[in-house]
């Protein structure tokens, strides 16, 4: 596969994707159209294992290790939803998961990976100093080191692009959450192949806009990073999906915190689904941006539904 | 049809059902198979459009009117999943649903119906009063009234237990809430069709037991109803789903609201779904028999996530 992967490696991905999970539903919630006054769907990725749609570039990317990589297994370093994506398709594919925490990393978090079956080791102060260290450890024990924004993982992703593509082809507009960028690239390069006029918009929050900066001039710049969105929470951009963002993306627009918080109420309101701050970035974006989707047939992707109870307290 | 729906009827439902909605999730939440010391799915019925199970009886019903039925539409009166499911149904059939409910019916149901279309009617002071008064409203206009446990509507809701079959033909025991006792009697139906041995499993609040004192006494009991649980509260057995219930049911048991209430939030921390009560009894049912369902292959009906932002508030 090539650096940018392209819609023939979304194709490829599709066996790996659909041997371990079902398409997602793609639902018209009549409460939020009404809402933001226009046809609106919602893409829903929570309802996939692991609850977000990183799990789909992991049963990609696990589908296709060497025998060498089989025997040492995958590893990464996350709390979040790509940890337990790495870990579910290890689990899935019989291969060991070796998953870099920092010291006092969450331990709900910790507990998800290893319910997975995962082995979470605790190093360092910051996910740095882990993913350095579990980078090392892999390269000692002949595993594959995985990284969030991976060519395979982009492929497995887009899957959920095809499926929004197949049941809804007359989609004018895409709004998708932007952390690391997987996801927004894995749609905008199917929907470009596919039909160019579809409109894909990323959002990103306000308090960690790294990733929109650096789109918007055109370098790689770091940024402050106060969101509560752990989805969203990137502050050192990504070079490869940059590039491919730059040449696919219509628009990329920041978004408040305070905002989001009140999208998660609505969505959860009026779809009764739990959705973590990332995965309601697409709708407070549509809140943000009513004139300019009246009319048009739009689809928000709900990332992910990874939502604590004690964040949901706060909000309630 | 018969009275009583056979397996054939549910296939026969299949393609009206399919025709709106997809599969549902069955999904192996390991957090959940941990606290509960055995292999344990959850069938996510709350992923289906309006939330909840009932709608598939909704459009299989909807599928099979008359030209003059059609002419002026479903009549039924509920503001809960059952009348959203006719709402749905009604709107994707191209015909018009009439809802009775209560003078002061929750503004926010009244809503979720009137945004799928519905015509909504306040009449009378409790349920009673707006169903007798739409049933006649239903014979003056030639509308098809709709009641919650129709042949059409179990027959439509046993698609759910065949996909359960279809995917996990091993599965030992399923249990499930039971409401009026549509969802509890399709999966009965098709279960021990297709293999006798799965054990079939009914719960209900101990805070609303018409249902499980009248399969117990084998004779129609009324009872207090004093749930938090809306799809548990039934204060008056009903007849149909009881002859079913007392052929095919291994058993039922009863729990607390307050053990509803645990596993609601166990199932909201663990799976990253919002459930209702009535989603959140299987759950609970499983909490209260663990001696029983180990090592045994268990499936949990989650038959709904319609669960209010107040009652969420309360509960955490």
């Amino acid at each position: 596969m090539q650096t940018t992967p392209g819609i023939k490696d979304v194709y490829a991905a599709r066996p790996h994707v659909y041997q371990y999970m079902s398409a997602s539903p793609l639902l018209n919630h009549a409460g939020i159209s009404n809402l933001l006054g226009t046809q609106v769907w919602i893409k829903h990725e929570n309802h996939n294992p692991t609850g977000a749609f990183k799990v789909r570039g992991g049963l990609n990317l696990a589908a296709s290790l060497s025998e060498t990589e089989r025997t040492a297994g995958l590893f990464s370093a996350s709390t979040g939803n790509h940890g337990q994506s790495i870990a579910y398709a290890a689990m899935k594919h019989g291969v060991k998961a070796t998953i870099a925490v920092p010291e006092g990393a969450n331990p709900g978090k910790v507990k998800s990976m290893q319910n997975l079956g995962a082995e979470v080791l605790f190093y360092g102060s910051d996910f740095d100093s882990s993913r350095i260290w579990v980078q090392e450890l892999a390269q000692k024990q002949g595993g594959r080191f995985v990284t969030p924004t991976e060519p395979a993982l982009i492929a497995g992703v887009g899957t959920y692009a095809l499926e929004i593509i197949q049941s809804l082809p007359e989609v004018e507009i895409i709004i998708v959450p932007v952390g690391a960028g997987s996801g927004v690239c894995a749609t905008a390069i199917v929907a470009k192949s596919l039909n160019p006029d579809i409109q894909i918009i990323g959002v990103q929050s306000r308090q960690a806009p790294a990733m929109q900066l650096s789109w918007q001039k055109r370098e790689m710049l770091e940024a402050e990073m106060q969101t509560t969105a752990e989805g969203l929470a990137t502050r050192v951009p990504f070079e490869n999906t940059q590039t491919i963002m730059r040449d696919l993306l219509d628009d990329f627009i920041l978004v408040d915190d305070a905002l989001i918080d009140e999208a998660t109420l609505l969505l959860m309101q009026n779809t009764h689904n739990l959705v973590e701050g990332a995965g309601a970035a697409s709708m407070a974006a549509a809140m943000s941006m009513m004139p300019k989707i009246k009319g048009h047939k739009t689809v928000l992707i709900m990332s992910g539904g990874n939502q604590s109870l004690e964040r949901l307290k706060a909000l309630l």
